[in-house]
Parts: structure tokens; sequence; C-alpha cells
């Protein structure tokens, strides 16, 4: 059941949805972490040349102005980031002699795009991306190590499987030169379209742009090679073509994607018809699918830049991939396929007597956290079984009773036990609310 | 040392200094629902209506406008949140038939102000909220509930001690209208400025809003009482005013007050010069100090509004304060006051041989990771040494040398021994980077 937001494309969720969130966004920032990645936040706004640097016309832009603007004392003209790699290229550059290199980072984030409301896209959403940036060099190695991270990420998620799949731009676009393509750019943009639009409307666009039918067949013949060893490169080869840069390309990809699955079989695919659009990406791409929601589109994508940015003295070259965090938790709460083993954080409501007693009640709560268990104290003196409902509609599974002996109460089972507050404790798995896929 | 940060009003960290700011967004997050408040966030934009309709004039609001805007889809006009009250506000009353009440929140978010940028205010910066907002009623036990959590969090930061301050508006204005000051708003407002401009200057500015010296001596005389049990009362007596509002005040300034020293000693005091200048309470009001920074004004601040929100059948009653966590680590960062154990997530490093036998390094760091050790591989097969120092700029305090046996060194110590990747485990205290306060 798709949830209505109040403003539409800004997608906020109730508490209980954001539990699942919370749980989402803990285990990508705590995998990332195992693998020695540091975490930034950069400021949500960038001056608007920077983010018109990369010629990214296709993101829309919201520029921000103050209400009550003093002409006198306003500055450059700022705009809210529509991804974190324009951001991340400009603090590499602003931190470049305070950060150590190859920079491990990642950053989860939400980003802002100005779409227009009617195409249901979201106009803000959480982004989160891993990146490794070199300086000046940055060994071919990374390619593999990136997806891994990834990989090794979204498996710990509480959602269905995904496929990482990755291509090579420098296979193509040697392709596309040893086979007469002239027109590269096009040929990349009209393959980026294959899953959308299928493959006779593919091989049209590919003509209109001035391709032969033939050149044609060969780059769909190309995008239909998929595999996960070095098989790949002898049906590309068959195809006829040749050129340097195509041996270079084929060697990265049958590199990252022999290393890949050394290391864990089936981590990575080899998917030729991987092109990314218009992105500046200058060798490895990669898209990944959700499987079973493959309508969703690429859920985490990426690949490698040979100039992020640049100071004039130094390049900085990077590999890194993005999860689109906001459009996979629409899917999964939406359906819902996942959810909270419970509303609230609270494990223990402490019952109140009457309000001359809730220091007592209190007293006990405080007994309980101090040892870490999450408390609350009922906030009103009703009757118990007013007090039990309302845990009850939380989904917190104990009620404390103060007495003498206290004694708490598993509210799901209904057993009662003596119990005192400065040494019991709920069973492990009550501990916190925990997430789980709905079968 | 106070960084310069390259876009005025809008700071930035380094990854290890982001290191201190997570352990303490963790800290009050943990906090938090171990006191059983649920996470919450909200979109960062609200239409400029709802941004204006609490009468802000003060908060200087960034408007959105969209950079290829069609006119003929645009829609309401959109600004970026100033605070995270208003966004609750409307939150509530957006999801009210999908929320529990008393709804127990906290919400950790950027807010954005359009500063003028000369004043040295940040533009961009993070708030950490907790309250609780009933449905058309909520206990008075609150107002003493929610300065005991903020307490509790701010306890467990790695920062200098935080003392708690509370007043009720009730008691102010009581007073004001039992010895004739006829005001009221302007005295809350002047009084509020005790501590920046002093008495003097205070007994001036209340004689130029229409009251008699005595009157002025007498509200500086309110202002000068603080205490942390009823004796507070018989000195506010003492001064001879008597009104039912007065009364009313006390008696829930009291409540507070004694109730919540019974619970935690020494954990809040009442002062009775807090005013919170022109903001929308109606009853308790908090502010906190930074011991030996009281040159940053209150660190975290709020209080009891009665009617939050309302949707025109029921009103929406809260109390709640909030943290500014930007200024607060703008000064131990700037100083700095703490720093953290190491610059890195990363436990271990492992070398590597050569690039032919990275593989052996990858299978190493897999096994390291898989029980939960931060492990990163070399990114070059340089010399060993190189490969050591490597960590020891990072801080990473192990580095694993893969052969027959493997070995792990630890670097502080040179201390080095034969080691499995599948059963060795580094000391607890060495597993993650650490917090700690510099003395």
């Amino acid at each position: 059941m798709a949830r209505h937001f109040s403003l539409s494309g800004f997608p906020e969720w109730l508490p209980e949805q954001r539990l699942v969130e919370q749980h989402v966004l803990t285990t990508l920032q705590r995998t990332f972490e195992l693998h020695g990645f540091s975490g930034i936040e950069t400021r949500a706004v960038e001056p608007v040349s920077q983010l018109l640097s990369k010629g990214e016309t296709s993101k829309e832009i919201y520029l921000l102005s103050r209400l009550q603007a003093d002409q006198a004392t306003d500055d450059a003209e700022l705009g809210l980031h529509f991804d974190l790699t324009v951001p991340l290229a400009r603090y590499v550059v602003d931190n470049a002699g305070r950060l150590m290199f190859p920079f491990k980072r990642y950053q989860i984030q939400k980003v802002w795009r100005g779409e227009r409301p009617q195409d249901g896209r979201f106009r803000e959403f959480v982004q989160a991306d891993v990146d490794v940036i070199g300086q000046d060099t940055l060994g071919q190695h990374h390619d593999m190590e990136l997806p891994l991270v990834m990989g090794d990420a979204l498996s710990k998620l509480p959602i269905p499987r995904v496929i990482v799949r990755a291509s090579n731009r420098k296979v193509a676009q040697g392709f596309y030169e040893a086979i007469g393509i002239e027109d590269i750019d096009g040929a990349l943009r009209s393959i980026d379209k294959l899953d959308k639009v299928g493959e006779k409307v593919v091989a049209e666009m590919l003509v209109e742009d001035g391709a032969t039918e033939e050149q044609a067949q060969l780059a769909l013949s190309l995008a239909t090679i998929t595999g996960t060893d070095s098989s790949i490169a002898d049906q590309i080869y068959a195809l006829g073509a040749k050129s340097e840069l195509l041996d270079t390309g084929l060697n990265e990809l049958v590199a990252l994607i022999e290393g890949a699955n050394e290391l864990i079989p089936g981590s990575i695919v080899a998917d030729l018809k991987i092109a990314r659009g218009l992105d500046y990406y200058t060798g490895t791409v990669y898209e990944s699918t959700l499987v079973g929601h493959e309508d969703l589109g690429s859920v985490c994508s990426g690949g490698r830049y040979d100039s992020l940015a640049t100071d004039g003295k130094k390049t900085y070259p990077g590999v890194g991939l993005s999860i689109g965090v906001s459009r996979l938790l629409a899917r999964v709460l939406g359906e819902p396929l996942v959810e909270a083993s419970r509303k609230v954080p609270t494990a223990v409501l402490v019952a109140v007597m009457d309000e001359e007693h809730r220091g007592a009640s209190d007293k006990i709560a405080m007994n309980l956290r101090e040892r870490g268990i999450p408390t609350e104290v009922s906030p009103s003196a009703a009757k118990f079984g007013k007090q039990i409902r309302y845990a009850d509609r939380r989904g917190i599974p104990y009620v404390w009773f103060p007495g003498e002996p206290d004694s708490v109460k598993d509210i799901r089972t209904g057993d009662q036990v003596d119990a005192d507050s400065t040494s019991w404790a709920p069973p492990a798995e009550d501990l916190y609310p925990t997430v789980r896929m709905l079968s």
C-alpha cells in the first residue's frame, strides 16, 4: 500500500517505518566501517557554479534565496546538492592537504532534485555512497573492492537478493570504434535505454544516429553478452571487433569479474548492456537489480571516473557506488516486505499505581535504563488494564508493576513473575525492536 | 583552533572530527531510545506559509526555487525548515490518525537559517530535539521527564558538565502583573537579555517600556532567584507579589524542581531569569549552560507549549527541549576538548606481499570482517615499511602479514605474534575508534 505524502515527492515515514529505515542506515554504516571507510557529511548546499560544473543539466536543481535578503551583503548563488559525488569532489579539493589518500569515504545524506511532481519521482531522498579517491593514481583493484563492499552491505539488508552487474566504458567505446560507429555518446545513450524500450526501438535509434543496420545489430549483440568469467571476452572477440581500447577494457572487466567471483562466487555478473547514460564514467560501470523488482530499475549504481576533480596541480581519480535508499525503502515499506517487531523502542512499561507514587515508578525505570533496558513510565495512573493496553498497542512486550515485591508481566504470554529492577533483564531478542522480512 | 569553512556559516568536519560527531549523535539517539522516544525525520522543506505561521519573523528563512522551473506546473512556495518544532507540529497534524498519544519523539536533523554571514552564526546546523506531544491534554509530570532525559543524554557526552536550568512563564507573568508592569512581553524580552547586557541596562530597558524604577528593581530581584527546592517560593513571595497565576506557576516549578532533585540530586536548578525571549512557551521554560563555556549561551533549551498545533477539532500540547549540536561540536572540536582514538574505523590493515597475491590478503580481510573486525587491505604492495606507515598515519593499531603462518603486529608496541584470521581478535578497546576528552 503506497502512502500518500502530504507534499508530493517528499517522503516521510511513520515512527514504526522509521525503525526500518534506521535499521537499514545503521546496517549500511556498520558495513562500510567494517571495510575501513570513513564517514563524512558535506553541507547541503553548493555554489550553483559547482553544481553545474559537471554539465549535469539533466538534474533539476533547487536554488536558495533568503526571504529577508539584504542585497548589499548577499553572496554567491547557492543550490541544494542533487547527488553526493559533486560535493565529494569539492570536499576533496577543499581538504586535500588534510586528507590521506587513497581516501575511502562513505556518505549517507539527503539529496534534492526539483523534479516535476507529476513524474512520481522523489524530490527529496536519501543516498548512501561509497567511493575511494586517489591522488593522481588509484589502483585498478579498487574497481573490484567497491562493488564487493556494496554487495556485502546489500546482502545484510532485509530486502530481496540484489544482483550486482558490471561493464566497462572502454569495452563499449573500443567496440563501437572498431566496428565504425561514429556517434559513440549517442550509441551509449541508446543502449542505456535497452531495458526500457526493447531491442527493436534501440536498433532504430542507433540507425537514426547514423549507424548502419549491421552496426546496430553488432552493438545489440554486444549488449546481450553476460557472464561471470573470461568467456565473455571470447564471445566479444567472436563478434569480430578489434581495438587497443577494447583490449584494455576487457582486461579490466575480466580481472574484476574473475577476481570477485573467485573471492565470493556469484558476487558480480558482467553485463555488457550497462552504459550509464550520460554520466561521467571512464572505465568500469555498475548497476544492480532487486530480484523480483526489476521494474524499480537499478538500486545501486556507479563507476570509475579518472578525474573526479582537479585543483590544477593534482587530479583525483575515483571509483564508487551509490544506493538509492529512499527508493528501496519506499518499495519494501510500501508493499510491505518488512516490518519492525514493535512500534516504539521501549521494552518495558513501568505501571503507575497513582500520581502520588509516580516517583517510585520513575526510580524503577532509572534502574532498568541504567542497565541498558529501554523503559517508559506510564503517562497516566489509569486502571492497570488501560496501562496494559497502552503497552499492547505499541507492541511493548513487558509491563512492570511496582509492589512488594515488584513483578513483571510478559503481556504476549500473560506470564508474570516477581522481579527486582536492579537485576532483571529481558531476553536479548526483546531488548530492541528487530526488523524482519515478511514471507 | 577554529577551522575556516569554505562556505561561511556551513560547517564541515574532517573524517576524524566526524568520528566525534557520530559518537555524539549515536549517544544522543541511544539515550533517547532508552527513555522510549521514537525517532522520526521530517522533510527538509515546508510551505512558507507553515514556516511563518508561528510568527517567527526573527528566523531568517531560505526559500527554494527550481532552476528550470516550469511556471505552469509550479506549486506552493517552499522554504527550508529553521527548527524542528514547526515541522513536528505539521507532522503531528498530518499523521494524527496514525500516531499514538502521548507521542514521544526525538528528531536529529539539520536546520537552516539565512543569517547574515558576518554575524559568525551557522547557517546550517544539526539540532537534536525531544518532545512529548499530547492530544488535548498532557500530564504535568512530563515537564520533569523531558529535562531529565536531556540531562541523562548530555551527561553521557564527552563534554564539560552541563547545568540544566528551569523557570516558568506563569511565574514571571503572574509576578509582573501583580506588581503592575503592563508590558509583560516587553519585560520578558528585556529580562532575557540580562546575561548579555547586565542589570543596569535591563533596568533602563524596563523603565523605557513604561515600568517604574521600583517595578524594574522588583523584576530584577525576581530574576536573581535560583534554587533547588521550595525555598525559591518563599523568596519570591517575600518580594510581596500575589496572584493566582503566580501561585499556579510556582506550584508547577516547585513540583518540577523538587521531583527532579529527589530522583537525581543536582539535576535541575530553578533560575528565575530564564525568559526565552519571544518564543511561544506557555509554562515551564528551560536553558542549559556548559560549565566553563558560559559564553556559548544555552546549549539546550525548550519549554512547554499548551498548543503546539491544532487541526480545528483537537489541540496538541507539548513539552520539549532541543540541543544545538553543531554549536556544541564546534566548541569541543575547535579547542579541541575531545579527540577520536584514531582517524579511520579500521582496526587491522592486511599487508599485501605483491599484486599477484592480493587475493590472499583479501581472503584474510574477509575472515576478519566476518567476525566484526573493521579491516582494510593495503592499497599498494609497496615495501612493508611503507605499508606500516600507511597504518601508522591513520592510527590503525594492527598490521597483518600473510605468511605460513600469518602474523599480526601491534604497531604501537612492536609486538608481533603468529595468528589465524579465522580466530584472532583484537582486545575489545581496539575494535572501534573511541572518543576521549583531552585533559
